[in-house]
């Protein structure tokens, strides 16, 4: 049995590891912690542990835990985790890290962004960006990963694939996306309160999102150049799920046939990926509760422009669910193990 | 392994019958059916299933079917499955119908409420009703089970010890019941179409609903006398859920603390059954997914009424769950087998 | 042209009232106020307003506001109205309180309920109880309105014209109401951040609410006696709208048709509210965004109860647009001028 | 008084006319037709009209009621009111069709997308585009407008500005619609039954949505020169609103200021266009139930990108409040006559 622990359990995120890591066949959940409810009874927080989990939220002492637990998921705000691990910690036990701390292997551009200093630069170098799809091969090797954004899931999953392709235009990427609210977590604020965001929907942070580096360094990786793309979330009145709608002009004449081909030769050995066949198109209700990502293609011959749509749940593969897929990866365990169930429809 | 095939797979319940029986580790699908989409793809009607149960709808043959399988599921309209079934399919399977035909021991309330001809009035004596926190010890001697409605497993499971009460004025009872959309099906109508129930929320069907006979006859079972009670269903906007308030005069003094011992000592067997503590009452968002009912109490001593509230999901608790939780008992496996999922939040 | 201020215009009444006032063809706003606001441009608080209504919040300057206004609505939470309303300034001005102080006749039931003394008891008789329905004629003699909440109007409409029958038992009522989330105003609390109360309703406050009061005590009033009778809100997953289902038993024969007769009678002078015809329910979507309150009837024979089911807009007819009617009856003008509209549908 | 009939009033768009014209002070209704439901009462088919408009439908007599009317609203689906429509109709009544068939000027590309033969094609040379903000001097020379799709109208109100300005590459435009659900009317489909589509975002028609040659004759209009783009809409489970999120590439510097400088140029005298200040998006709550549309700019320099967002309510703006808009242009009163509403929130 692998022991499992959550540095962070109070909010949506940690709540959805700790929901998959109790139902997963190979782990047994050690601590849990919250810096706001020491003490208190985790079905308190989350009324459906009732009866099932009831634990009470124990003291974030990062030192005790690391030695207590075969891995550590932080849910933590960005610049926590930066803070909380250090070398000593990762010769005791594997972290996986559900924040932005170490997904971006270009400090300065983490600055940039996060408008924060990092505090354990030498520690980026040691980690790996943990999109399952992309790195497999890589994961285990590492004691850090850095789980990805949930809009950076979707993102990369959905142009990947182009960015060896000549006959792609990199300067043209423009991604639309589109998320349910449990993307902007449980903090209160007026623009997740019910009656301002339900029946209504908004882009916000537009030509400023955090994900923007992250989806363009790890193209770029792919592409082996720099990538510059402009990306635009919106805020979707649903509680889950992420639809990322991407355009990319093509240089060349390709057909909608052969563009799929490409897809589903570089996703063959992924199994959470599904690439729709012509015609259909992904919707979030078909991944809801399930770590799958729905890809459909189409292409638009009057604009030479290539439409690709991924599809996930934002709290699934978009977090937890690749957060526990990495974790299987790490112990050479199935990488499906506890993430097969069949999405859940209606819900 | 349980060979378990479900007859008429194309509805919501039937889909939640597949996608439970899928994830169940003693149980291999057989047949599915559907008379409107023979030869079709499971995914073609439920994209969340592809890549992962693609079999086509079969014929709707029973009789090849019964041979076949070890446990059949019908999830069929009304007056269907009593056409279907006879004592010859019953000596080669077991069946589990999920919809109202055997539910009513008195085939005339049957016929007044359903304003259809019984078919089959002899298998009525030969069948069980399925709730099973209250039949548990008699369903496994039968080979033809007839799954409570939905609204009529909250209601019952909220009310059932207090049947038995003198105390209580089983006169007086009162069961305003809100119910999520699932509850309606998959047939197209305008009274479900997006835009018309969408942020509204109406009664229907007022002092006709056919779960009222069912209703009264279980309670009535279970007090030993006839009840006679007002149920009011109401089309409340959200996709799964069934909340059922329930009001019951008492005509004898107890605290609120005694009346949840009743309900707790009830219920000591039931894992299924969640009794809420002081203090706390039901969410539907708590349940989802799952086949748990969560009961809370709150007795009102200025009008000496105890109001009781049932929450469960329609389509698990209230039809599929149910039914797989049958089968569970049938086949001498741990009831909660392929059920205990921890509910997943927020959906 | 009747110049009216706002006191509290930054909670959604305050502002479903600007709305409103704004539209009166016979009214110009005169100040808005809010203590957490002063000097904001109202459209930065509510972006509907842009290009049309872009005054500042003043400070809440009640005497300076009082001197300069005809009418002075109060959108304030309970117990601030009570401290801030003298007999100075109801020489000056009229008052329509939308909020609780002086609802409620009997100062020990308020104080008792709110868990709050109350500041000017004295005042409680000066005032008159705002169901401009029941209370039409009295009105306009009163200089302070205690405009009804919201739970209350519907439910007390629904039941009034049955207070005066023998047939019916007054102690058997309940009163099962469904809210929409405004309901529960604009400030944060997780119990409406989106991800808690989407998709998933609730009781809450059982036997606890504080209508239940104003609903007993005008009924009373009606009725000639005291009532007593049990009132469960709920929170449901909509942004507008009250239904509120009524039981009560009835003594004696009556038909639906008979009862039907009674409430046609007693709201013939009452153009905002529609008796529904046989078989036809209210819904909430029917009345949105109007001052209207829909109430239907259905007579249960098997149990002998009337199930008389009304539905408001929480913020019209349940506050903003009652306080406007109130504002109406006081000035002599059409009772529904500035309230005509037809709902708007759907929405 | 003008009088005013509507052909086709059984849909949302023809409910949404009688609304708006039932409440315009210089209106009075003539006929109203359906085929489906002549003789029924309107209040039939939508509950909020009931004590307000209760005339039947008539019988679809287009000669007879041009006679009686000084203008029809064909609210048809497209093919309808070409077969409908002649010259000795438009020397009668003016005639504002909110359908498809005259909005195309090239009756190859209407052929082509809309997959039927034209069957007036000279009368689509006397009918004007009455996309208000941008023909409104012409508007009032023709007898029959055709209406602009919702859609369309927010595309080309948010990209118009800049089509003239040749530091925008206007090869490089993409559009991301996001619709509510009514944009899909209320016929019923599976596609819009409530529980497939709820809790669910998902793209359609891409690459094929008829609005899309719409969009490029009118922005090729101003633009002086052919326009070819790609449009993507998205279904969003919310009743009303569309939000048209728009990407343009930049061939120069400008500042997103100047930008701004010409939409505030461009739309000065267009009372129902909002620009917003810098840093602020729209949002559809802000413009439900009226016909504002809120456009928001943001250039991002590092792409070199400008995202102009547009929003709209599409059964206003994008359809019958422009209908009205057209009317009082036609008939020389202001523009805003019955529109001039505060938008309704929360709603």
């Amino acid at each position: 049995m692998i022991r499992a622990s959550v540095i962070g359990a109070s909010g949506y995120v940690g709540q959805e590891l700790i929901r998959l890591l109790h139902n997963h066949p190979q782990v047994e959940i050690g601590s849990i912690t919250s810096t706001s409810a020491v003490g208190e009874r985790y079905d308190k927080s989350y009324g459906n542990y009732k009866s099932i989990y009831e634990k009470p939220f124990e003291k974030q002492d990062i030192q005790k835990i690391a030695e207590e637990s075969d891995v550590v998921f932080l849910a933590l705000p960005h610049g926590v985790a930066s803070h909380m691990i250090t070398e000593e910690i990762l010769s005791k036990t594997k972290v996986i890290d559900m924040g932005a701390d170490y997904r971006l292997k270009d400090v300065d551009i983490y600055e940039q962004w996060y408008h924060t200093k990092h505090l354990s630069p030498d520690l980026i170098e040691k980690s790996i960006y943990g999109l399952c799809e992309i790195k497999k091969d890589e994961i285990k090797e590492y004691s850090l990963v850095a789980n990805p954004g949930c809009y950076t899931t979707c993102s990369i999953l959905t142009l990947a694939p182009l960015m060896t392709q000549s006959a792609f235009d990199t300067d043209s990427i423009v991604i639309d996306a589109k998320s349910g609210i449990t993307g902007a977590g449980r903090s209160l604020d007026v623009s997740t309160h019910y009656t301002e965001c339900n029946e209504s929907i908004k882009a916000y942070k537009v030509a400023a999102h955090r994900h923007t580096p992250e989806i363009e360094e790890q193209l770029g990786a792919v592409a082996g150049k720099q990538i510059r793309l402009i990306f635009t979330p919106h805020l979707t009145p649903m509680n889950r799920g992420i639809l990322a709608t991407c355009y990319i002009k093509l240089k060349e004449d390709l057909t909608e046939e052969k563009i799929r081909e490409f897809y589903l030769e570089y996703y063959k050995d992924s199994e959470f990926v599904r690439i729709l066949s012509e015609g259909n198109l992904p919707e979030t209700r078909w991944v809801k509760g399930s770590n799958y990502c729905d890809i459909g293609l189409k292409l638009d011959k009057r604009t030479n422009t290539l439409v690709a749509i991924g599809a996930i749940d934002n709290l699934m593969k978009g977090a937890a669910g690749q957060g526990v897929q990495n974790m299987n990866i790490i112990f050479g365990i199935n990488e499906n193990t506890g993430l097969e169930d069949i999405p859940i429809f209606p819900v």
